[in-house]
C-alpha cells in the first residue's frame, strides 16, 4: 500500500488562459491586462505571466517593483505596471525591468520628477471614492498642463464593483468621467478590474485590469460564475479511525462526537495556508466512483493536520486523497465556509512552499 | 524627501535564542527541541534552526521531510523527527538528510519496515485524547515486543495545554504514562509542546518540543507572558488625506466617516498576509516621540494597502511607517484582533516574498 504524506496544489493554466479571453472579449474595443500581483494572487507569476503573454496579454499590473521583475523576464515586450507606485526602496526595480510606476501621491509625482527614467512615462492614480490610493481634484489641480500631460495612462479603481445595482458604481464612474475630461482628456484610462468589466461598456474606457476573475474566482456573485474552476488542492489521509460517542477531537476539544464515528486525518493545515476559519465548519471532499462525498470538518484545524467525519465512506482508507478545492468545491465556496474571500485564501494557499505544485497546461 | 513601498519584517534571533533558552531551562531535566516546521512558523528555518543549534540545540521537529532536509544543513549532527510521517513522496528527504520519521499508524508502520532506512530508528506517535495522528492501545496491542522496542522515542501531544485548569491534561498525561508503561517502559517519551511545559515536570518526560513560545507566542495564556516579542512588521505610508464628513472608505464602502477625519494609506494588506478579518478592528501603530499612537484600521483590508485613521497625528506624512505588529502590538495582540490565532498570523506572514526581511542578531 502507498502512503503519502504531501499536499498537492495543481494549478490548470489551461482554465486561466480561457477565462482571461473570455474576459478580454467582453472589454474589447478595450484592451485587457493581466493582473499578477501577489505573486499572481499566490498562484506563480512566472507561469501565469508566460500563459497571459502566450494568450496575447501585453499589459502586467502588479503591486510591487520586485514583482515586476519577475513578470519582465517572461513578458519582454509588455507594459508593466506597479500600483504601489515607486520609492527609494524600488527604484532598481523599476530601472532593471522598465517598470512603468503608478504614481499616487504628489509626493511620489516630485520623487518621480527628481530622479526620473529615460523612456518610461508613468501612470498617475486618481481618487474617486474608494478613498485609498489616489489624486483628488484638489491635487491635480496643483499640476500644470505639461505636468498633467506626462503621464501614460489614468487610473482610478472601483470600490462596490461586485454588486451590480451599488450607487457607488455610478458615482465613480461620473467622478473619474469628470476628472477625466477636465484634467486628461487625451490621456488613455482604466478604471475597472474584473468586476468592473461586468458592468458594461461604459466602465471599460481603453484597458481594463483582470485579476480575480481569470483565477477563477465570482467578482459578479449576482450571476451565476462564468469562470472556469483553475485550482485543485488535495492531501493524502494518513489515517482512519473509529472515534467513539464522547470522545473529543483536536486542539481545546471543541468538538464531541455525538455517536460512534469514523475519522480520517488529512495531512494539510493552516500551515499549509488553509483557513484556521474553517474548523467544525469546512468539508473535505472524497471521490468514490466518481461521485463527491462533502465530509464536515471536524474540531480544529491544526497546524498540519484537518481531522473530518467519513462515516459515510466504509471505503475510506489511508492513501486516499481528500480535496480542499476543487470543481465541486471553488474557492468561493470554501472562502464562504471560511468566512472571508477568495482572493485571501488563494493568496494565503498559494505561498506554501511545501506542496507539490503541478501547472497542468 | 524619501518615498518608501516596500513593508519590513524584522526577525529578532537573540530573543528567540533566549525564549528558547528560558525554555529549556524550565524543562530540565529532560532536554528541550526545536519545533521549526511551516519553516519555523513562517519566520525561517534555515536562520532559526542555525541560531537554536548555535543555542545547543541538538532535537529538531518538522511535519514534512522536505522540511527536514532544510534544517539538516545546518544541524549536521542533530535528530531530526517528522512528525507527518514517511510516505512514497518523501521517502528520498530521509535518505539524503538522515531523518526520524515518526511513524502514525499501522499502514506506515508496515511501509516503514518494507524500506527501512539504514541507521534510523523511528518513533512513534500514541493517540491519548487528541484524536490526531497516532497509534491507540489496540493498535499497538497488534505489534510485537521487537516492533514495539524498535523506536527510538514514544510521542504523543496535548489538546488543551493552553489551559491549565482542562481535566484533558490530567486525562492525556495519565493516557501516557499507561501507554508508556504497557508497551514502550524502556523507550525515551516526549509529550509536551510549549504549553503543556507550563505544566510541570510531570508532563516532560525525556523531550520538550519548543515551537510556538520560542516565537514569542503565549502558549500560557492563563498567566502573564514570559517570552519576548520576536517580531516587528512596519510598512510606508503612501499618502496621507483629509476625509470628509459622510465619505465612504474600501471596498464595499464598509466604512462612512462620522466626522472630518484624517488617513494614511498604508502600503501592506492581505496580500502580504495581514488577515482580512482585521478589517474595521485591527490598529496600526505609529510612533512619535517615542509614543505608540493606536490607529484604527477603517473599512476593508485589502490585497495591498489598510487605510487607517490618523486624525489624533497631526504630523504623520508620506514616508513614515506604521507598525503591524511590534513590543506594543504583539502576534498575540494582532491575532485577538483578528480572530484567530498567533501562530495562523505569523505563519501566514511568514512566506511573503515581497517583504524586505532582516535577521537581527
Amino acid at each position: 500500500m502507498p502512503i503519502y504524506t504531501t499536499p498537492i496544489f495543481n494549478i490548470n493554466l489551461t482554465r486561466i488562459t480561457e477565462n482571461y479571453h473570455l474576459l478580454a472579449r467582453l472589454s474589447q474595443p478595450a484592451s485587457a491586462a493581466g493582473v499578477v500581483k501577489d505573486d499572481a494572487y499566490g498562484l506563480g507569476a512566472t507561469q501565469i505571466s508566460q500563459a497571459l503573454y502566450a494568450a496575447g496579454c501585453r499589459h502586467f499590473f502588479v503591486a510591487h517593483g520586485c514583482e515586476g521583475e519577475i513578470v519582465r523576464q517572461v513578458a519582454p515586450d509588455a507594459e508593466i505596471f506597479v500600483l504601489q507606485g515607486i520609492g527609494t526602496d524600488s527604484q532598481q526595480s523599476f530601472a532593471r525591468a522598465r517598470l512603468i510606476p503608478v504614481i499616487c501621491s504628489l509626493e511620489m509625482l516630485r520623487f518621480w520628477q527628481q530622479q526620473p527614467l529615460d523612456g518610461i512615462k508613468p501612470a498617475i492614480q486618481v481618487e474617486t471614492g474608494l478613498n485609498r490610493l489616489g489624486f483628488r481634484e484638489a491635487d491635480l489641480e496643483l499640476l500644470s498642463p505639461t505636468e498633467l500631460q506626462s503621464f501614460s495612462y489614468v487610473l482610478s479603481h472601483l470600490s462596490c464593483a461586485d454588486e451590480q445595482a451599488h450607487f457607488m458604481n455610478a458615482r465613480q464612474l461620473e467622478n473619474f468621467r469628470h476628472l477625466k475630461q477636465r484634467f486628461f482628456a487625451h490621456t488613455p484610462a482604466t478604471l475597472s478590474a474584473s468586476d468592473g468589466v461586468f458592468l458594461g461598456a461604459d466602465f471599460h474606457f481603453d484597458l481594463t485590469r483582470l485579476g480575480a476573475a481569470i483565477y477563477g474566482i465570482n467578482t459578479a456573485p449576482y450571476r451565476e460564475n462564468e469562470m472556469k474552476n483553475v485550482l485543485e488542492l488535495k492531501a493524502p489521509v494518513l489515517q482512519v479511525k473509529p472515534l467513539a460517542k464522547g470522545e473529543f477531537v483536536g486542539y481545546s476539544a471543541t468538538f464531541r462526537a455525538p455517536q460512534d464515528m469514523k475519522i480520517a486525518i488529512v495531512s494539510i493545515g493552516y500551515g499549509d495556508g488553509v483557513p484556521r476559519s474553517l474548523s467544525n465548519r469546512g468539508k473535505v471532499i472524497f471521490y468514490q466512483h466518481g461521485v463527491a462525498h462533502f465530509c464536515p470538518i471536524l474540531g480544529r484545524v491544526s497546524m498540519d493536520n484537518i481531522i473530518c467525519d467519513v462515516s459515510q465512506l466504509p471505503q475510506c482508507m489511508v492513501g486516499d486523497f481528500g480535496y480542499l478545492i476543487c470543481d465541486d468545491y471553488t474557492v468561493d465556496d470554501v472562502a464562504r465556509d471560511a468566512g472571508t474571500i477568495a482572493y485571501e485564501l488563494i493568496s494565503n494557499l498559494g505561498k506554501n512552499p511545501r506542496f507539490i505544485r503541478n501547472y497542468t497546461a
